[in-house]
């Protein structure tokens, strides 16, 4: 079944979107949910509204495959259409998971913001890498509870999503310096807590934009306490959890005109293992690995959704 | 004593260079001095030619108060300049100071290579950051001497001169791929060796580009050679030495049309460690850190260059 154009634009919109973050696109995710379910009523069959939902969740986890949010809210969809029989039940039951699976950002952005004051130290530098909407929340939550702190931040190169962080944050009211994503070593330094957001937690580590790892790895060497900030909704199995690799963008994207010599990779995501992580800060608390497996083992991604992180390979 | 306008421009352009090496960029500081030579000529005293490459040398000096070589071409035409008696004698010493220093820095380049060719893993990935002449000198003769090797690079944003380096080796016949900076993570565990050129070699360590110290993080971690690449020109007494800290950039160069609220930081060098370095290949072999010292005492800047080091605490 091809998707209507107007839901295949809202799509394309979403993958096209390189500098917000998981939790803000699969917000994003809702919306075009909800404009498919509407389509549904006009199906002629269950089995056509079912296909529409399938192929619409589908769409959504290709736009993004590193992004943990599209499998768990498209496999709450699909689940609650295959316990559907009518296009009407499609519709309630659909509509139900969706408002559920939205709440339940929101509650998780929320459950953290409170954990990361907390973790937050009063009047010192703060970091904070990429662009992450639960990283926003969570410092003008903190900002807003009148805790005084600084918050420092990179590029990050090549979409440069570090600068909209850095924009939203000083629109915000904090205070907010920036820099070139190699000045990590100069500027973590006077920083005494770090923070990131994450686009996939699994059992063997966390997924982020490129140049986690060497944030990670920045903050072991010079003691600094690093927090990945991430909702439960980010968990996702084994069989998907590799799906990030596949996610190479054009070259041009790093370097436009280059020389034709050159090759320009531009990989997207990489995992962080998780003992070089202070805390996994999500709406259950602050868990450590070893809790990682029993948050693992209680999410399924539907099959429909499951076979195209396999097919990858 | 002003300088005459065609040094006072010749100046200003190697100052707002800030994508060539500090070797390549003494080459230019030569033509520098051999113009101001030739103004001597019609100076009235020796006292005025005296001042007037005084002047010059200072100058070049607060050009790149980072760059080593700087600081050591200056001190011998301004000691070639102290031993002379008439403006003739002047012209005479300066011209052969400059030649011999000049002749120092491309014998060092070459013996360099020499070296560098047996540290090139044949046949496997290569790293190089930044921009250095001598790397570049280095790589494209060893594949001249057909070591087959491919060259990986990334951006050194904010100015980007590891674009060039990219251009240029890719010019010069040898695969070339290239990523942005914090792709590190990524690029790195596929490399056998990395190079870096060098600013400034003294007792306390190495001063180079910012994001050295984080290259050099990495390569420890995942146990790659790092290797630095310094001709003995680069070496500097302590006086001097951190000059380099005061070498801040404008932020706009790093993010034009900043946001009112942030304030963008753009340094441009940072110090890394000895004992994070595999070797420091100069063209009197690769020294250990016990040698530092005794290269570093046969150094000795002029005063009149010293005081501008010192000024700037």
């Amino acid at each position: 079944m091809k998707l209507s154009e107007e839901v295949e634009k809202m799509v394309a919109e979403i993958g096209d979107d390189l500098v917000s973050g998981a939790a803000e696109l699969a917000l994003r995710a809702v919306n075009v949910f909800r404009a498919s379910l509407v389509e549904c009523l006009s199906d002629s069959s269950v089995g056509e509204a079912k296909e529409r939902l399938t192929e619409t969740a589908r769409a959504i986890v290709k736009a993004h495959p590193a992004m943990a949010p599209m499998y768990n809210l498209g496999s709450a969809v699909l689940n609650a259409a295959d316990a559907s029989s009518t296009v009407a039940e499609v519709e309630t039951k659909c509509s139900q998971a969706i408002t559920d699976f939205e709440s339940k950002l929101c509650q998780s952005a929320s459950a953290i913001a409170d954990l990361v004051f907390g973790l937050i130290p009063a009047g010192e530098n703060v970091f904070a890498y990429s662009f992450s909407s639960t990283v926003v929340s969570s410092f003008l939550a903190a900002r807003a509870r009148k805790k005084f702190f600084r918050a420092i931040c990179t590029e990050a190169r090549p979409s440069n999503e570090g600068r909209r962080l850095a924009t939203m944050l000083s629109s915000g009211g904090l205070e907010v310096a920036h820099s070139f994503d190699l000045a990590l070593g100069l500027i973590l330094p006077t920083c005494r807590a770090a923070f990131m957001g994450v686009d996939c937690v699994g059992r063997p580590g966390l997924v982020n934009k490129v140049g986690s790892w060497m944030l990670a790895l920045a903050c072991r060497e010079l003691k600094i306490p690093l927090y990945a900030l991430a909702g439960t909704e980010k968990f996702v199995p084994d069989d998907v959890f590799f799906a990030f690799e596949d996610h190479v963008r054009p070259g041009a994207e790093c370097w436009t005109n280059a020389p034709q010599g050159v090759k320009v990779l531009n990989h997207q995501y990489e995992m962080v293992p998780f003992n070089w992580i202070t805390g996994l800060v999500t709406d259950e608390g602050i868990l450590r690995e070893a809790q990682i497996e029993e948050y693992v083992n209680r999410v399924h991604v539907h099959p429909r959704l499951e076979e195209l992180a396999i097919a990858s390979f």
